[in-house]
C-alpha cells in the first residue's frame, strides 16, 4: 500500500515560496526565517484562538515524515525550536505546542512535509477548537511576521543576548 | 518570567524508565527502542480510537523544547521517525500524526520533554476527543510493544528489509 498522496503535476506552495514566489495562501512577506535546510512562515491558516502560528518546513521537497532525510529532519527541528522560543518571548503566550500531520487520515493537506508551531494561552481549548474556514488576509498575518522577523534580527545581530 | 514548571525534587518517570526501573505507569516492558541519545515507549495514557499510541523520550533529562539541545533534539526526531514508520507498517492504521507540548497552557503534564507519535485513522476524530480517565493497564500496553519491538528486531536483523 502506497504511503504517498500527492497528486501528479502538484504545484507544491512551500517550494514556490522558497523559491521566492508568492503563492495562493501565502507571500513572501511571511517568511520570517530561513537556515541552509529550513523555511520558517506564518501559516495562512489560523485556529480561533491561536493567531499568528507558523509552518516550518524544510527547503526541498518531501512529502512525509516516512521519507524526510535526517539532515532535512534536523534542520527542521532546530527552526521549530528557534521559532517555538522567538513566539515564546513575543506573542505574549504562555506555552507552546508543536503538531505535524501525515496522510489525509493523519489531517495531512498539503503534500510537503510542515510542522505546526503554536502559541498556547491558558484555556485556549486548542484540540477542541477548528480552523476559521476562510484563508486568513495578508494584513491579519503581517503584525505577527514583523514581531518574529524583529526578534530574529536582533538576535542574529546580538549573539550574546539570551 | 520562567518558562519552567518542574516542581522542585520532580521524580521523573521517563528518567527511572531509562535507568531501567517500573513507574507507577509504564514498565521496561513498554520501551520498544533505544537508541544512544532517544528512548521510544507505549504511552499508558490513551485516546478513545487511537490505542497503543507512543512517547519518544530523550534519554537525558531536560523539561521542554526551548532547553532541549540540539543532538538531543535530532536523537528524538531521528526516532520518531523510525517509530511512525513501524506503527504504520505494523497498526492497520492510514496515517500518522505528531504533537509536542510545553508548559501548562500548551497542555505539558510530564516535565521531560517528550513528543506523542499517534496511529491514524479515517474520522478517528483525534482532535476532538478525549484521553481516557484512567491510565491504561499493562496488559493493554502489551501487543502494541510486542508488534513494534518485533517490528524493530526484524528491521535491525535485515537491513535490506524495507
Amino acid at each position: 500500500m502506497t504511503r504517498s498522496h500527492e497528486p501528479p503535476g502538484y504545484q507544491c506552495p512551500f517550494c514556490k515560496l522558497a523559491a521566492g514566489a508568492d503563492t495562493a495562501h501565502n507571500s513572501v512577506a511571511d517568511i520570517v526565517r530561513r537556515t541552509s535546510g529550513a523555511l520558517a512562515l506564518i501559516s495562512p491558516r489560523w485556529w480561533p484562538r491561536n493567531h499568528g502560528h507558523v509552518l516550518v518546513v524544510p527547503t526541498r521537497h518531501y512529502e512525509n515524515l516516512y521519507e524526510l532525510p535526517a539532515s532535512a529532519g534536523h534542520a527542521v527541528h532546530d527552526l521549530v525550536r528557534e521559532v517555538a522560543i522567538a513566539i515564546r518571548a513575543t506573542y505574549g503566550c504562555e506555552g507552546i505546542s508543536t503538531r505535524q500531520h501525515n496522510e489525509p487520515a493523519g489531517n495531512q493537506d498539503a503534500w510537503h512535509y510542515h510542522v505546526h508551531v503554536f502559541p498556547r494561552y491558558a484555556g485556549d481549548r486548542l484540540y477542541s477548537s477548528v480552523p476559521y474556514p476562510e484563508f486568513v488576509t495578508a494584513e491579519q498575518r503581517r503584525p505577527y511576521a514583523e514581531r518574529l522577523r524583529c526578534y530574529f534580527a536582533a538576535a542574529t545581530g546580538h549573539e550574546s543576548r539570551a
